[in-house]
């Protein structure tokens, strides 16, 4: 297909999620428990994230298409080169447990990877099994065969991974489960790139005069942000560096609410597990059992978080860890830090010169800085980048949200010499896609 | 250093090597016996390389500026997001035996990642150890401490892949090293991205009308493509696919010239060991010993490519494989054509359109498709693309040759709600670098 039809087929998926937007959400609820409000906005999401790759696909840059004429003048004399972007194959995407609409069946791997054309086997989530084959016919209903399949359980998921025939293979998970994955993809007699998502913890620091001029705004933004959706979002900021002695864990701990029905069972056996491995540093909320989970506050110093490794793991859940810092140890404290999608600062415009070398230090290990602001909601758009190093993602140059997600799926393609009736149309030299191309240097046809 | 600084220290880097031309050249053709004329102008060619990485700095577009700004319009509102591309951090070069400038110590693999912004510590290549520290210490003369070193031994490459502080590795060799490299890299706590262009066979297709339209001109072309350099280029046509009944192979055998000193004893050894694996298949040359290489033609058919692994795999130096296919096992032979840097098709214009499968399926198997012409030779320009899928690269999606080589050393960072103070230049409202830039989804202070 070229990009054209492509678009036509991202948008008809687009307006099938929309339209069966009455039967997904109650079925995705019932599975869930995520509430119909947000899984209304989540379906929003997931067929906004079709509409945004037509969008992709009718701009065209994404393409890269570049020509360099032939140029005698050269030693050696330069031939005729043009360059494009083409689709990688077939292509494997893990769906994950918290997003069933944008991170799941019909989610951003999905999209951007039929939006680049390659065709798409998806490995369900068994956490929600009835919404993902439901999703799976609506997607089916509007596709062409062989373009799209489903595959279900953890023996498939594998088979798919060392399957000569995949090219690529997307994920949203788990460390543990994304880097077994990981490891198989990359110990293939042929190697294939793993674009997985996995662990964040999102650190937030708190200036001091942060924490003075604004306490309660930060401690309900905070608690708001890491207790969303029941704390099952990638971005939960699970690690805030406040300062020693600013009372701030009070306020925080004074406002705590929220809490509700996990994802699954063994998401929330998780969850009471990575609480109880901290008990002794509990100071609000409590050790549980059951489906459900309440909020729960850590407090402790820079000493445990340099020191204890499983104190930078990510706790799945409405779990927070607070770390007291002076100002001699605040660099100590970001050094300390994992790779991560997210980093927050909450400071005062005073701060900021003092502040440089620690946003320097979580520049280099997050994929988006937020100020004075929460890292829970990811817009979709042409500047996000929802990625980072790892243990964050395995690919930290890529993004799993937003337009550039796409360039995951795709590999250059360089036609030298060739007649026009072996180039593809996104390089014939009268344009007839009217892409936007970098021809002999300049750029040509973008909308500028 | 901001891209203006950078530009200048990569031009600083060029003029240090062209005037150290007359002291470079003859301590390479020394150790690699690649004659003088040659090592000329592959400095030359390594001089260019940093110059056009200036060019691309100043160009900007290569940095992915990107600016959605807020709308409180939105579900929920969307903030301020600004993306660009940022180094990766300290870079691992393996230089390379059969271009002791153009992919040695001072080759794409330094001057893509130095124009990223990475440091870059180098492995020098055994093959040409007094040329490699004299680059060095060229390369010492002009940067500022810190920026660039030089290590030498197969123990110090396998540290500095494992190096906790190494954020991504190129690589250009042979299978065996660069898989062992990979595994290691893929392998570490926290994985790293390995750039590796490890072998390549190079495939070439004659059509029935092509070859009996321009038999000598193939002939000719063909016999100085894979004896270039000794036979020691990846881009080498080491497997010719050759209508049966043509005659054409007789034609090339005829013709057949070149040969000379190898890169190294050992490299000259491998060699004499692939000759001797297919002494069955000798039509043309014969099995040799000692430091030098005459060219040596085999001849099977299509139930040996498919049949022997070993059929398709790269000996390196002046060999080539001629393959006999009919008109119904042409589909077949080319199916089991592994990944490769190139495919070149000798073809009439009356074959194109029924050639159209044939083309499609080398283009899933190659980095570059040429059309009658040869692969050596590779031109440093925007629309170049040297890569290919495994085992030519461990990852398709890149070029070790041309503008684009830089995004190898790059991943984007998102800033969200940030004051001027905190961004980049490169995001700042008022654009201080004159950069290219995305902004709300259009281009804007493009060179157009």
């Amino acid at each position: 297909m070229d990009p054209v039809e492509r678009g036509r087929m991202l948008l008809a998926v687009a307006d099938a999620l929309d339209n069966a937007r009455g039967e997904l959400v109650p079925l995705a609820d019932a599975e869930t428990s995520l509430g119909e409000g947000r899984l209304v906005g989540e379906l929003a999401r997931a067929s906004g994230q079709f509409r945004l790759f037509a969008d992709v696909l009718r701009e065209g840059s994404y393409l890269r298409a570049t020509i360099d004429h032939a140029d005698p003048t050269t030693t050696p004399p330069r031939p005729d080169l043009r360059s494009v972007l083409e689709p990688v194959g077939p292509v494997a995407v893990f769906a994950a447990s918290n997003f069933p609409f944008a991170f799941g069946v019909v989610g951003g791997d999905t999209a951007s990877a039929l939006a680049a054309g390659c065709p798409v086997v998806v490995k369900a989530h068994p956490g929600h099994p009835e919404l993902s084959r439901r999703l799976a016919e609506v997607v089916h209903s509007v596709l062409e065969p062989g373009v799209f399949a489903m595959v279900e359980g953890l023996d498939a998921g594998r088979a798919l991974v060392t399957h000569p025939d995949i090219r690529a293979v997307g994920f949203t998970g788990s460390v543990t489960g994304g880097r077994a994955l990981f490891d198989l993809a990359s110990g293939r007699p042929d190697p294939i790139p793993f674009h997985g998502e996995l662990g964040s913890v999102n650190p937030v620091v708190v200036t001091r005069a942060a924490a003075a001029a604004r306490p309660r705004e930060i401690a309900d933004g905070l608690v708001a942000s890491f207790t969303l959706g029941v704390g099952q979002f990638c971005t939960k900021p699970g690690i805030v560096l406040i300062p020693a002695g600013s009372g701030l864990e009070t306020v925080i701990a004074d406002r705590l609410a929220g809490g509700g029905r996990m994802l699954t069972p063994a998401i929330a056996e998780g969850f009471h597990q990575g609480v109880r491995r901290r008990a002794d540093r509990i100071i609000a909320g409590r050790q549980q059992d059951g489906p459900d989970a309440e909020p729960v506050l850590f407090l402790a110093d820079v000493d445990f978080l340099a020191a204890r490794p499983e104190a930078t793991e990510e706790v799945f859940g409405p779990a927070c860890l607070l770390v007291h810092y002076t100002d001699d140890d605040l660099p100590r404290a970001v050094a300390a830090l994992p790779g991560s999608l997210t980093a927050t600062v909450h400071a005062e415009p005073a701060d900021i010169a003092a502040l440089a070398p620690v946003v320097a230090a979580l520049r280099e290990r997050a994929g988006r800085l937020v100020w004075n602001g929460w890292p829970t909601g990811v817009a979709v758009s042409w500047a996000q980048h929802h990625g980072g190093p790892w243990p964050a993602t395995t690919s930290a140059a890529h993004t799993s949200v937003g337009a550039h997600a796409i360039a995951r799926w795709l590999r250059p393609v360089c036609y030298q010499d060739c007649p026009p009736a072996v180039l593809p149309r996104a390089l014939r030299e009268d344009n007839p896609l009217g892409l936007p191309r970098r021809v002999d240097g300049a750029w040509t046809d973008l909308e500028c």
